[in-house]
């Protein structure tokens, strides 16, 4: 099956630790890569993950809390640095220009390649990003400043193509790729084959969704629903609920509780608090909720 | 002897690598810490190095290009959260405080204590920062942008108290302080005993001297004559020559013959670049030309 990974590069929340890098992750769809959130120390993890700055184009950032963007100015110089020619697309809340345009004019002067700005509205749920594989729609959250997660959607892929039943009937391959966008095929002799019996439906498209920063929010579920993997913020775990209802953060169980009720495939939890060593009770309080739970961490690969 | 340490935070040039951090270094003068520069990764390293941030007061930053100041936005921000209450100092380029004032307004809004910029001018040599301990002078250096190293000298400390004559003569407690600051003492007996007789010279001030990025630059060495450690840049090799020249840094001999001239106690090069795997061979370069001769490297404690 087609690559569609997920690479956490930071799963901390804003204070980092010597466990723990800031707040990133790198979707690989078919050796294309786009990023989510871009803490201080993004590209050092980039490249200790041998991820290929050549393929990245796209970055998505939730929301303009240092601990989410800080990695920009540096990732934007090494990508000067490196050469790159083609444009580099950053979707963010308006601000974001407005912030990092100045530094980017001043640090970068000779910047070979072209930055994008691409603002969004994060209070509705909209498409902001479309290409031939993918399809990224926002999901509006609930937080102490504007912020949206993202659901990235592959689009629906190609049949498979019963290799026997095309050498069966002589299909010459000019044809093949007619018959996987559903032509039907006429035999020398003029009988119409129909394309169900040169084909097998595609798995179904693939969905992840990544929620963070959010207070617990039910409105997130009608987006998420049905994703196979949904990446919810954690920060707190129970006993420190109070906290996480001041800061608009979630708990271990509420991450667990909108993955029960929107049914997703599996929950990978992250964006710990600093004050917890042991996330082991993290991860006991989510999965007594919902069991198909893991935590994040650094340098995880997750396949959706 | 009270300390006096180098922390290498980070030596790696423009490009980070999988083995170097961005510039910072981090001196502890008698426990009070005084960074300088402050690349992207810097609070990580910080972290990683067990520094303590409530110690943190001064930085100092060399110049205005990202390797060297893309982490403080997020160390700012981390000292915000961790409650400091107390002033934090930056002495840099007029441009710092254009650019990073309108960043810390938006990201660090309720920041608990006070951030003073404090500009110098790279043109010249000028004593830029003194407390009880330590007077820190600008090294103008000749980069692409405007560019200061730094020299660090301890403050002549109090003689030594011999403890033996200070029984011999019962000198009592409460005139410790003044014979350590040179009096000397009457006896019972009416007899003035020099101040001589109870103290030994301390030992001679010390001096460390931060030089990066730099060209080959013969200004330099009067400034940092003497000094007990110099850190000089050797970003390149003899083989790379013109590309040091064209970018306006030094060679590892470069480093080696202002370390020699300037009679400097011992050399510590750093600011690689990422070309070279193998650093011994800047190493070995400057070795010849200064036999006493380190390469730095990140969690490096330099005993000045």
């Amino acid at each position: 099956m087609e690559r569609f990974e997920v690479n956490i590069l930071g799963c901390g929340s804003a204070l980092p630790t010597t466990k723990h890098f800031l707040s990133s992750q790198v979707i690989n769809l078919r050796d294309k890569l786009y990023m989510i959130d871009c803490g201080e120390g993004t590209q050092l993890q980039f490249r200790t993950m041998k991820l290929n700055f050549q393929k990245l184009g796209h970055i998505f950032i939730s929301h303009l809390h240092g601990d989410h963007c800080f990695g920009l100015p540096g990732l934007v110089s090494t990508l000067g640095l490196l050469g790159r020619k083609s444009d580099l697309h950053i979707y963010a809340h308006a601000d974001a220009e407005k912030l990092y345009a100045p530094l980017f004019r001043y640090f970068c002067k000779e910047l070979p390649y072209k930055i994008c700005f691409h603002t969004f509205n994060p209070e509705k749920s909209e498409l902001i990003f479309e290409d031939k594989n993918l399809r990224v729609t926002t999901i509006p959250l609930k937080h102490r400043v504007p912020t949206a997660g993202f659901l990235f959607e592959e689009k629906p892929r190609s049949p498979h193509i019963i290799r026997e039943m095309i050498d069966f009937y002589r299909v010459p391959l000019s044809q093949i790729r007619a018959i996987k966008e559903g032509a039907s095929f006429v035999t020398g002799e003029g009988e119409t084959i129909p394309n169900t019996r040169f084909t097998r439906p595609a798995e179904p498209p693939r969905k992840y969704a990544y929620c963070s920063d959010t207070a617990y929010y039910e409105k997130v579920i009608p987006i998420v629903a049905g994703v196979d993997v949904l990446y919810h913020e954690a920060t707190f775990s129970n006993a420190d609920l109070l906290r996480a209802k001041e800061t608009f953060h979630s708990s271990a169980a509420q991450a667990a509780s909108i993955a029960k009720t929107a049914n997703a495939g599996r929950l990978v939890i992250g964006h710990f608090s600093a004050r917890y060593p042991d996330e082991q009770i993290l991860l006991r309080e989510a999965s007594e909720i919902f069991p198909h739970t893991q935590l994040a961490y650094e340098k995880m690969i997750l396949k959706v």
